[in-house]
């Protein structure tokens, strides 16, 4: 059965599905949509995403959407089909816990650092509108304080849970080499130790540079 | 093993713990924060929760944070232990579509509702400032639009997934009777019907009354 996935190498959760893909080692076709503007396309609502989002991902006629949603359903699906990657532990207690990092990620790590990534590289791109140099001040301000508790939830531990997880997938936003603040992952020794971790990982390491290079030879996207 | 809960009767996240506790028959003691302030105590932080929020769940000796993630440890441990309440089904495509129905309410469903919230019930409380109708205006605009997409993923379904299941109780924010906007809700007859549907049930209608009263009750909390 053919997995496709509908979705942006340059787009934070389209990128979240393609390292889980990887990771599990499941072949996949990425489909990006028309445009940007045909996600509010009427065909679009109907038969792909309601709320007119990427990714959307067709396991056979199966349709799941949302980033998060779409890696857990791969993991129950497929984990240990083609490798011996564990992305989501049996356990009840270890996966619970894969689940709270993962929560984290929506709630704090998240907002900070998508406000940075607007600012710096959506802005003037989409909307030809500068950045706001105060709202860069406050989200990079924010961003420090949650990396100053991931600092913390790191220490003694190689991943957020102990061991790899989905939990860590989640995190590896596009962010990081894209906006100018990689500075605040790497004055902090548990989160820099982690991220370096992360990106010598062969399925995170390749889908990053694609999107890298995506954001940096694209002026429009 | 006693459960404990630390959370308020008052808070959408805490509520949505206590619904899944009770849908699934388990005892459980909730026992309230010292004040709002405390959730920011070293203390708090350094044995709680990381970011200083609520709900806290209590298994024994095991500790998980974060609404939705709670909920889902509690579903994987204890579903059909004590009753046969089925939240998350086994099949892995409805179990995926379940979770994607929980990111729909986290993405487009909660930050609206939020704001109106915290306009209207929050801001003056807590802040001693007085609603901004602007904001009110639009997040009733931008809530609309959201419960229009409701109104069709709703079409022919009693619930969410056609079952119900843990995708809905996510929905049963506290919101609904609190600020005054039910008639978005009412003015669409399958959102109407789906949220009757809800309200019938036991276990959310004794813990969103409690709510209600709790926020008509105490002008200070």
């Amino acid at each position: 059965m053919t997995i496709k996935l509908i979705g942006q190498s340059f787009s934070g959760p389209t990128v979240r599905v393609i390292i889980c893909l990887k990771e599990l080692g499941l072949p996949y076709e990425l489909e990006p949509p028309a445009s940007m503007q045909s996600l509010k396309d009427e065909d679009y609502i109907a038969n792909k995403h309601p709320f007119g989002k990427m990714p959307v991902l067709f396991d056979g006629d199966f349709r799941i959407t949302e980033s998060r949603p779409i890696c857990r359903y791969l993991v129950s699906k497929y984990q240990g089909k083609h490798n011996d990657t564990i992305l989501i532990p049996n356990d009840v207690h270890k996966a619970g816990l894969v689940d709270q990092f993962i929560s984290y990620e929506l709630s704090y790590y998240d907002p900070p650092i998508s406000k940075l990534l607007y600012q710096e590289k959506v802005s003037k791109r989409f909307f030809n509108k500068d950045p706001d140099p105060e709202v860069i001040k406050q989200a990079r301000e924010e961003f420090a304080k949650v990396l100053d508790v991931y600092e913390k939830l790191l220490e003694g531990k190689e991943y957020l849970n102990g061991e790899y997880s989905l939990a860590d997938i989640v995190h590896t936003y596009y962010a990081y080499g894209i906006i100018t603040h990689s500075d605040l992952w790497d004055n902090r020794p548990n989160v820099k130790n982690w991220w370096n971790r992360l990106c010598s990982r062969d399925a995170i390491k390749t889908s990053l540079e694609e999107t890298k290079s995506f954001w940096e030879n694209n002026e429009n996207i």
